[in-house]
Protein backbone atom coordinates (compact mmCIF):
# COMPACT_ATOMS: atom_id res chain seq x y z
CA UNK A 1 0.00 0.00 0.00
CA UNK A 2 0.86 3.59 -0.66
CA UNK A 3 3.20 5.30 2.12
CA UNK A 4 -0.10 7.84 2.67
CA UNK A 5 -2.19 5.43 2.81
CA UNK A 6 -0.45 3.10 5.89
CA UNK A 7 0.61 7.00 7.21
CA UNK A 8 -3.60 8.28 6.62
CA UNK A 9 -4.88 4.84 8.43
CA UNK A 10 -2.39 5.39 11.31
CA UNK A 11 -3.54 8.34 12.08
CA UNK A 12 -7.35 7.55 11.78
CA UNK A 13 -6.63 4.69 14.21
CA UNK A 14 -5.27 6.81 16.90
CA UNK A 15 -8.05 8.99 16.40
CA UNK A 16 -10.17 6.06 16.90
CA UNK A 17 -8.51 4.68 20.22
CA UNK A 18 -8.68 8.34 21.42
CA UNK A 19 -12.22 8.44 21.32
CA UNK A 20 -12.37 4.96 22.72
CA UNK A 21 -10.42 5.69 25.63
CA UNK A 22 -12.52 8.98 25.94
CA UNK A 23 -15.59 6.25 26.55
CA UNK A 24 -16.77 7.18 23.05
CA UNK A 25 -17.30 5.32 19.29
CA UNK A 26 -13.97 4.28 18.52
CA UNK A 27 -14.24 5.21 14.83
CA UNK A 28 -11.31 7.95 13.58
CA UNK A 29 -10.23 9.85 10.71
CA UNK A 30 -8.58 11.98 8.77
CA UNK A 31 -8.86 14.21 5.60
CA UNK A 32 -5.33 14.03 3.89
CA UNK A 33 -4.46 16.14 0.33
CA UNK A 34 -2.16 14.78 -2.07
CA UNK A 35 1.05 16.06 -0.56
CA UNK A 36 0.26 14.64 2.33
CA UNK A 37 -0.91 17.53 4.49
CA UNK A 38 -3.52 16.61 6.86
CA UNK A 39 -5.65 18.95 6.86
CA UNK A 40 -8.05 17.40 9.78
CA UNK A 41 -8.38 14.57 11.91
CA UNK A 42 -10.87 13.51 14.72
CA UNK A 43 -13.26 10.76 16.05
CA UNK A 44 -17.02 10.01 16.49
CA UNK A 45 -18.08 12.26 19.67
CA UNK A 46 -21.74 11.16 20.14
CA UNK A 47 -20.93 10.71 23.65
CA UNK A 48 -18.58 13.00 24.31
CA UNK A 49 -20.29 16.17 23.29
CA UNK A 50 -23.94 14.41 22.93
CA UNK A 51 -23.94 14.49 19.66
CA UNK A 52 -26.31 12.68 16.59
CA UNK A 53 -23.65 14.20 13.73
CA UNK A 54 -20.27 14.04 14.85
CA UNK A 55 -18.87 10.69 13.68
CA UNK A 56 -15.46 9.86 12.95
CA UNK A 57 -15.66 11.60 9.46
CA UNK A 58 -17.77 14.67 10.30
CA UNK A 59 -15.99 15.33 13.08
CA UNK A 60 -12.72 15.01 10.71
CA UNK A 61 -14.58 17.83 8.03
CA UNK A 62 -15.81 19.60 11.30
CA UNK A 63 -12.23 19.80 12.48
CA UNK A 64 -10.48 20.84 9.01
CA UNK A 65 -12.63 23.73 9.40
CA UNK A 66 -14.53 26.02 6.57
CA UNK A 67 -12.05 25.34 3.31
CA UNK A 68 -12.95 26.08 -0.46
CA UNK A 69 -14.84 23.94 -1.90
CA UNK A 70 -11.37 23.28 -4.54
CA UNK A 71 -8.94 22.30 -1.45
CA UNK A 72 -11.13 18.87 -0.92
CA UNK A 73 -11.08 17.93 -4.69
CA UNK A 74 -7.26 16.43 -4.32
CA UNK A 75 -7.79 15.15 -0.85
CA UNK A 76 -8.29 11.15 0.44
CA UNK A 77 -10.63 10.30 3.34
CA UNK A 78 -9.34 8.13 5.97
CA UNK A 79 -11.62 6.21 7.94
CA UNK A 80 -10.91 3.15 10.55
CA UNK A 81 -14.87 2.12 9.10
CA UNK A 82 -16.94 1.90 6.21
CA UNK A 83 -18.58 5.31 6.40
CA UNK A 84 -22.44 5.16 6.17
CA UNK A 85 -24.98 7.21 4.31
CA UNK A 86 -24.31 10.51 5.98
CA UNK A 87 -20.89 10.61 6.04
CA UNK A 88 -20.16 8.91 2.52
CA UNK A 89 -23.16 12.02 1.56
CA UNK A 90 -20.82 14.07 3.34
CA UNK A 91 -17.67 13.27 0.81
CA UNK A 92 -19.91 13.61 -2.04
CA UNK A 93 -21.10 16.96 -1.37
CA UNK A 94 -17.47 18.26 -0.95
CA UNK A 95 -16.40 15.88 -3.98
CA UNK A 96 -13.72 14.18 -2.10
CA UNK A 97 -12.69 11.62 -5.08
CA UNK A 98 -10.54 9.25 -2.63
CA UNK A 99 -11.63 7.39 0.58
CA UNK A 100 -10.17 4.60 2.45
CA UNK A 101 -11.48 2.41 5.21
CA UNK A 102 -10.12 0.28 7.71
CA UNK A 103 -12.36 -2.32 7.52
CA UNK A 104 -16.20 -3.47 6.22
CA UNK A 105 -16.75 -6.47 8.62
CA UNK A 106 -18.15 -4.43 11.39
CA UNK A 107 -20.74 -2.41 9.15
CA UNK A 108 -20.94 -1.84 5.47
CA UNK A 109 -21.84 1.52 4.60
CA UNK A 110 -22.62 3.07 1.25
CA UNK A 111 -18.98 2.02 -0.66
CA UNK A 112 -21.86 0.61 -3.84
CA UNK A 113 -23.16 4.84 -4.03
CA UNK A 114 -19.24 6.01 -3.97
CA UNK A 115 -18.09 4.29 -6.39
CA UNK A 116 -21.43 4.60 -8.35
CA UNK A 117 -20.52 8.63 -8.13
CA UNK A 118 -17.04 7.67 -9.13
CA UNK A 119 -15.04 7.85 -6.02
CA UNK A 120 -12.10 5.87 -5.83
CA UNK A 121 -13.41 2.96 -2.28
CA UNK A 122 -9.95 1.24 -1.23
CA UNK A 123 -10.59 -1.00 1.83
CA UNK A 124 -7.36 -1.60 3.77
CA UNK A 125 -9.13 -4.38 5.58
CA UNK A 126 -6.98 -3.92 8.70
CA UNK A 127 -6.88 -6.55 11.65
CA UNK A 128 -6.48 -3.69 14.57
CA UNK A 129 -9.15 -1.26 13.20
CA UNK A 130 -11.62 -4.70 12.97
CA UNK A 131 -10.23 -5.81 16.84
CA UNK A 132 -11.21 -2.40 18.18
CA UNK A 133 -14.52 -2.25 16.89
CA UNK A 134 -15.45 -5.47 17.24
CA UNK A 135 -14.60 -4.71 20.95
CA UNK A 136 -17.09 -1.75 21.38
CA UNK A 137 -20.28 -3.59 19.66
CA UNK A 138 -19.52 -6.61 22.35
CA UNK A 139 -19.47 -4.25 24.77
CA UNK A 140 -21.88 -1.45 24.32
CA UNK A 141 -24.49 -3.00 20.83
CA UNK A 142 -27.47 -0.73 22.89
CA UNK A 143 -24.94 2.61 22.03
CA UNK A 144 -23.63 1.04 18.66
CA UNK A 145 -27.10 1.26 17.67
CA UNK A 146 -27.84 4.13 18.41
CA UNK A 147 -24.87 5.69 16.60
CA UNK A 148 -26.16 4.21 13.14
CA UNK A 149 -29.55 5.08 13.66
CA UNK A 150 -31.42 1.51 14.34
CA UNK B 1 -51.83 20.01 1.28
CA UNK B 2 -51.72 18.25 5.00
CA UNK B 3 -51.92 20.53 7.62
CA UNK B 4 -48.65 19.33 9.08
CA UNK B 5 -46.50 20.33 5.64
CA UNK B 6 -47.92 23.61 5.77
CA UNK B 7 -46.78 23.67 9.69
CA UNK B 8 -43.78 22.16 8.72
CA UNK B 9 -42.48 24.56 6.22
CA UNK B 10 -43.59 27.52 7.67
CA UNK B 11 -41.02 26.44 10.94
CA UNK B 12 -38.47 25.93 8.31
CA UNK B 13 -38.95 28.91 6.34
CA UNK B 14 -38.74 30.98 9.86
CA UNK B 15 -35.40 29.24 10.84
CA UNK B 16 -34.23 30.30 7.65
CA UNK B 17 -35.23 33.68 8.07
CA UNK B 18 -33.25 33.60 11.66
CA UNK B 19 -30.40 32.64 9.38
CA UNK B 20 -30.41 35.13 7.04
CA UNK B 21 -30.92 37.67 9.80
CA UNK B 22 -27.75 36.25 11.38
CA UNK B 23 -25.80 36.82 8.66
CA UNK B 24 -25.97 33.22 7.78
CA UNK B 25 -27.19 30.54 4.57
CA UNK B 26 -30.73 31.06 5.00
CA UNK B 27 -31.40 27.54 5.16
CA UNK B 28 -33.56 25.95 8.01
CA UNK B 29 -35.72 23.16 8.64
CA UNK B 30 -37.45 21.03 11.30
CA UNK B 31 -37.62 17.42 12.19
CA UNK B 32 -41.48 16.26 12.74
CA UNK B 33 -42.79 13.22 13.92
CA UNK B 34 -46.27 11.95 12.96
CA UNK B 35 -48.26 13.71 16.03
CA UNK B 36 -47.26 16.85 15.26
CA UNK B 37 -44.20 17.20 17.74
CA UNK B 38 -41.45 19.34 16.72
CA UNK B 39 -38.15 17.13 17.81
CA UNK B 40 -35.73 19.66 16.27
CA UNK B 41 -35.30 22.77 14.52
CA UNK B 42 -32.63 24.44 13.17
CA UNK B 43 -30.80 26.81 10.55
CA UNK B 44 -27.32 26.73 8.52
CA UNK B 45 -24.66 27.46 10.72
CA UNK B 46 -21.67 27.56 8.47
CA UNK B 47 -20.93 31.13 9.06
CA UNK B 48 -22.29 31.72 12.61
CA UNK B 49 -20.37 28.56 14.18
CA UNK B 50 -17.56 28.69 11.11
CA UNK B 51 -18.60 25.00 10.74
CA UNK B 52 -17.90 23.13 7.45
CA UNK B 53 -21.06 20.56 8.51
CA UNK B 54 -23.43 22.47 9.96
CA UNK B 55 -26.51 22.84 7.16
CA UNK B 56 -30.17 23.35 7.91
CA UNK B 57 -30.67 19.52 8.16
CA UNK B 58 -27.58 18.63 10.21
CA UNK B 59 -28.69 21.36 12.53
CA UNK B 60 -31.83 20.36 12.88
CA UNK B 61 -30.75 16.63 13.70
CA UNK B 62 -27.87 17.87 15.82
CA UNK B 63 -30.42 19.91 18.01
CA UNK B 64 -32.93 17.27 18.56
CA UNK B 65 -30.57 15.74 20.54
CA UNK B 66 -29.67 12.03 20.48
CA UNK B 67 -32.49 10.10 20.03
CA UNK B 68 -33.21 6.22 19.53
CA UNK B 69 -32.89 4.92 16.39
CA UNK B 70 -36.64 4.00 16.52
CA UNK B 71 -38.00 7.57 16.78
CA UNK B 72 -36.62 8.91 13.19
CA UNK B 73 -38.48 6.14 11.80
CA UNK B 74 -41.83 7.96 11.75
CA UNK B 75 -40.66 11.38 11.36
CA UNK B 76 -40.79 14.29 8.69
CA UNK B 77 -37.74 16.11 7.74
CA UNK B 78 -38.69 19.67 6.38
CA UNK B 79 -36.64 21.76 4.66
CA UNK B 80 -36.66 24.89 1.91
CA UNK B 81 -33.94 23.99 0.09
CA UNK B 82 -33.42 20.74 -1.47
CA UNK B 83 -31.24 18.59 0.10
CA UNK B 84 -27.74 17.57 -0.65
CA UNK B 85 -25.86 14.42 -0.47
CA UNK B 86 -24.61 15.12 3.09
CA UNK B 87 -28.23 15.88 4.23
CA UNK B 88 -29.99 13.39 2.47
CA UNK B 89 -27.39 10.68 3.58
CA UNK B 90 -28.17 11.83 7.09
CA UNK B 91 -31.55 11.04 6.76
CA UNK B 92 -30.75 7.77 5.11
CA UNK B 93 -28.81 6.59 7.48
CA UNK B 94 -31.49 7.48 10.53
CA UNK B 95 -34.17 5.79 8.48
CA UNK B 96 -36.14 8.91 8.13
CA UNK B 97 -39.12 7.81 5.49
CA UNK B 98 -40.12 11.43 4.50
CA UNK B 99 -38.67 14.82 3.08
CA UNK B 100 -40.51 17.68 2.27
CA UNK B 101 -38.80 20.64 0.51
CA UNK B 102 -39.71 24.16 -0.03
CA UNK B 103 -38.29 24.06 -3.80
CA UNK B 104 -35.24 22.99 -5.61
CA UNK B 105 -35.10 25.87 -8.34
CA UNK B 106 -31.90 27.21 -7.05
CA UNK B 107 -29.96 23.75 -5.73
CA UNK B 108 -30.90 20.33 -6.52
CA UNK B 109 -29.87 17.70 -4.31
CA UNK B 110 -30.07 14.23 -3.65
CA UNK B 111 -33.30 13.45 -4.41
CA UNK B 112 -32.85 11.22 -6.48
CA UNK B 113 -30.85 9.18 -4.02
CA UNK B 114 -33.71 9.32 -1.26
CA UNK B 115 -36.49 7.97 -3.79
CA UNK B 116 -34.55 5.26 -5.09
CA UNK B 117 -33.92 4.11 -1.30
CA UNK B 118 -37.63 4.61 -0.60
CA UNK B 119 -38.02 7.91 1.10
CA UNK B 120 -41.32 9.77 -0.08
CA UNK B 121 -40.11 13.19 -1.10
CA UNK B 122 -42.39 16.10 -1.60
CA UNK B 123 -41.60 19.30 -3.07
CA UNK B 124 -43.85 22.56 -2.23
CA UNK B 125 -42.16 24.95 -4.73
CA UNK B 126 -42.60 27.62 -2.39
CA UNK B 127 -42.10 30.97 -3.58
CA UNK B 128 -40.99 32.35 -0.58
CA UNK B 129 -38.45 29.73 -0.26
CA UNK B 130 -37.57 30.76 -3.51
CA UNK B 131 -37.07 34.04 -3.39
CA UNK B 132 -35.19 34.01 -0.14
CA UNK B 133 -32.37 31.68 -1.05
CA UNK B 134 -32.08 33.68 -4.51
CA UNK B 135 -31.50 37.06 -2.70
CA UNK B 136 -29.07 35.31 -0.94
CA UNK B 137 -27.11 33.88 -3.80
CA UNK B 138 -27.06 36.77 -5.33
CA UNK B 139 -25.80 38.75 -2.53
CA UNK B 140 -23.01 36.37 -1.94
CA UNK B 141 -22.36 33.93 -4.48
CA UNK B 142 -18.88 32.90 -2.85
CA UNK B 143 -20.51 31.84 0.13
CA UNK B 144 -23.07 30.07 -1.34
CA UNK B 145 -20.54 27.96 -3.45
CA UNK B 146 -18.24 27.58 -0.06
CA UNK B 147 -21.32 25.56 1.40
CA UNK B 148 -21.73 23.10 -1.64
CA UNK B 149 -18.30 22.78 -1.58
CA UNK B 150 -17.87 23.90 -5.25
Amino acid sequence: MPFNDKKGMQIALEEAKKGYEEGGVPIGGALISEDGTVLGRGHNMRFQKDSAILHGEMSVLENAGRLKGSVYKNCTMYTTLSPCHMCSGACLMYGIKRVVLGENVNFVGAEALLRSEGVEVVNLNDPECKALMKKFIDERPEDWFEDIGE
